[in-house]
């Protein structure tokens, strides 16, 4: 069990806020718990008596259950509740649900959200703790804590490696609270995708940007590859996917000059045949079920944190 | 822990049945179990190993939510089944889910159904306990205790006070669990809305009828807002939604002969504007969200003694 | 508790891979685990800290209460996930689902598929173990070892009894699953129906076929009534609901016959009227509730020696 440290924040709303150190304290306390869930009983009692809430306006069997399991095997009683977003078209509505989900005595919300901010509202009306599951197009923390928490398993830091990511930037939160999270550590980071979806100025958070999948894939440690919204094709700022395909998608040919030692990562579900093939998912770069597995860890990580927490 | 005491019944339908005396018992079994939901460790071990099954063929996040931390804070196993009411058009299979059910050896079941009397059709036939978490237009007991329970929390007691229950009288279960509670325990009660929405020879309940606002708002020590079924609008008994703000809705000037320690309540959710302005529910006079808190409270004390009563 | 005994297979996938030997641990290990269920704190500590998912393709209220109520008897977290058998079309999703789930360190997975051999296709991919809880019209090996444990509990034995299967043998999981368990203990079967139900050469299996109700009753220890799924009257293969009632409906005429200690079985939900009537369903032959108890305790033990084996 990890021992009580230095954690503050009552809510994990985004890695853009997060300072170098917390961050590192996340990792490190994940990797404590990573090993409950290797053991005959997955479970420890640092969380008996709190009371989680995992509260998914959007719905995602992945993240939900990642959560719910973590929840459990620390102990925690949880509680799921999906609500429509279409009947909570108010924003009052909204602040009285969470008011009085608050009511209830709820020590950790967890939010997922199809609107950009949602979290943060929740956090500033209630006392209870916020975690952000996932909120538009802006960040989903724990995500790339996990993806965090999987090159450095697999490398050992994240300190001044190569780390590229690949796909529709401009709609992707994991690629934000990617960015901001790997520039703290110090990874350098390059966005590549097609023009259209790659926002202007995003060189100044600090990344390289660059069109050219070759280029993107050439030094790279780590590679993140991020999920075609099928839905977005609609959009007008999407290619076809043929053309997509031909000149994104990641497959034998494509990583023949990448490094030995390169990772694949992806927060999943992956489209086969798409941004990635069926090769290269299951080949030896992959590395997109450890992640899944590291998930757990990490959100327990973050669940003990916060709930630990000096109140 | 409150001590074993002197509940015998194997349901909670509704109020009409209960005793002053039973009344009572709820409420200050539930006093004790105020407390668990403020410590850091919120769990007791009383329902260890008891199952109780959340019922609902109708659909409601809140109440469901409520009893579901209620249980699992008493350590019991809950397990949620969600029927759609369409499905079970017939009375001999509804008997026959009843049946099933009891089959798994469950201690409680947690019943909500749009039907009046479903509950108490559902507690003739199965051993298990029943308790009615709303039916059709009839009772809903728990909602009513915690009215009740924030009450007595308030103002020390509940007998001589007067208390008004303002909206659509003939539709709300709220309405009618909260009169025979209230009126058992010793309160004045006032009900008030429009002519159409308040059930005819209501009176030999005991309660005073009024159709002014002014009149229910005067001297009440409480009023309970009930909320507005928007569906029922096109029933033909309601008046216009603007015509029911203006005459019924609450708000800072409707409030400005009323007493200074008025009590607010409604049953949620609100709807802002209409059956109260925001700044009243938001305001002093409003305990909206302490009945949140206390309706985990009352519902911890029911699940308790039924599940301690003398088999 | 029962001792760790000799099961030694990681999945329970069907009644025809097992052997006489491993059924009967079954039902043995499912007579310790009932008297749990009647306990005044129903739950042993024997998957303390094993993780369970119920995986449903297919929405079953009964059966995923069964097993959820039985894993939290055996105090194992579990996690309910339904899925739109429609947003899985493509088998590579399919199996992604699936190594997803083990990597979130799954012990044992419930698998219900509309699809045979669904969970067959699983148990392959995943390390984690796999209950088929009704795939297509494959099998439903639970379902059938509860049938079984009912037998037994009633009649002291299953060897050398005549058990009959009424209904649409074709589609049934139910029945097939019966017929391998059956035959294995040493139970002579008919199976029983409209002609165009009942495939050919199923005599292959050991079963006597008869087209005659009175025939299949006549000296019959056990009956088991298959539901009529009423979508399946399209097929063409269906007699129209009228005259299947009066050649294969159970009703005091067509048991007039039968011996005095028939029990029926049906593993619901009964269709009142129509398989057989109700006076048939609630009379003193009818075990059919016994078998929703017996479903808890066969599906505890089951878990349990898959949660136990030697690894």
């Amino acid at each position: 069990m990890p021992e009580k440290i230095g954690w503050e924040r009552k809510d994990l709303l985004g890695l853009e806020d997060l300072s170098k150190e917390e961050i590192e304290l996340i990792l490190n306390t994940a990797e404590s718990f990573k090993e409950v869930s290797e053991r005959p009983v997955k479970k420890v009692p640092a969380l008996r008596g709190k009371t989680v809430v995992n509260l998914f306006f959007e719905s995602s069997t992945r993240t939900r259950t990642s959560f719910e399991l973590a929840a459990k095997r620390l102990s925690a009683d949880i509680v799921n509740i999906a609500i429509q977003a279409s009947s909570v078209s108010k924003g009052e509505t909204f602040k009285d649900t969470a008011k009085n989900i608050e009511a209830m005595k709820i020590n950790i919300i967890i939010m997922r959200h199809s609107a950009s901010g949602a979290p943060h509202m929740l956090a500033r009306v209630v006392k209870s703790s916020v975690i952000n599951a996932g909120d538009g197009s802006h960040e989903h923390p724990t995500q790339a804590l996990l993806d965090m928490f999987t090159i450095k398993q697999r490398k050992g830091k994240i300190k001044g490696l190569k780390v590229s990511i690949i796909g529709d930037i401009t709609h992707s939160r994991v690629a934000r609270s990617n960015i901001w999270g790997l520039k703290k550590l110090g990874a350098e980071v390059t966005v590549c995708g097609p023009k259209t979806l790659i926002p202007l100025g995003i060189e100044k958070l600090g990344v390289k940007v660059t069109y050219s999948l070759k280029e993107a894939l050439d030094d790279a440690d780590a590679v993140n590859i991020l999920r075609i919204q099928h839905e977005r094709q609609q959009s007008g700022l999407f290619p076809s996917l043929r053309e997509y395909v031909n000149k994104f998608g990641i497959n034998r040919d494509t990583l023949q000059y990448a490094k030995k030692d390169l990772i694949i990562m992806h927060p999943g579900p992956i489209n086969r045949g798409v941004e990635l093939t069926s090769e290269v998912a299951d080949g030896p770069y992959s590395v997109i079920l450890d992640q899944v597995t590291n998930g757990i860890a990490v959100r327990m990580a973050v669940l003990y944190l916060i709930a630990q927490r000096r109140a």
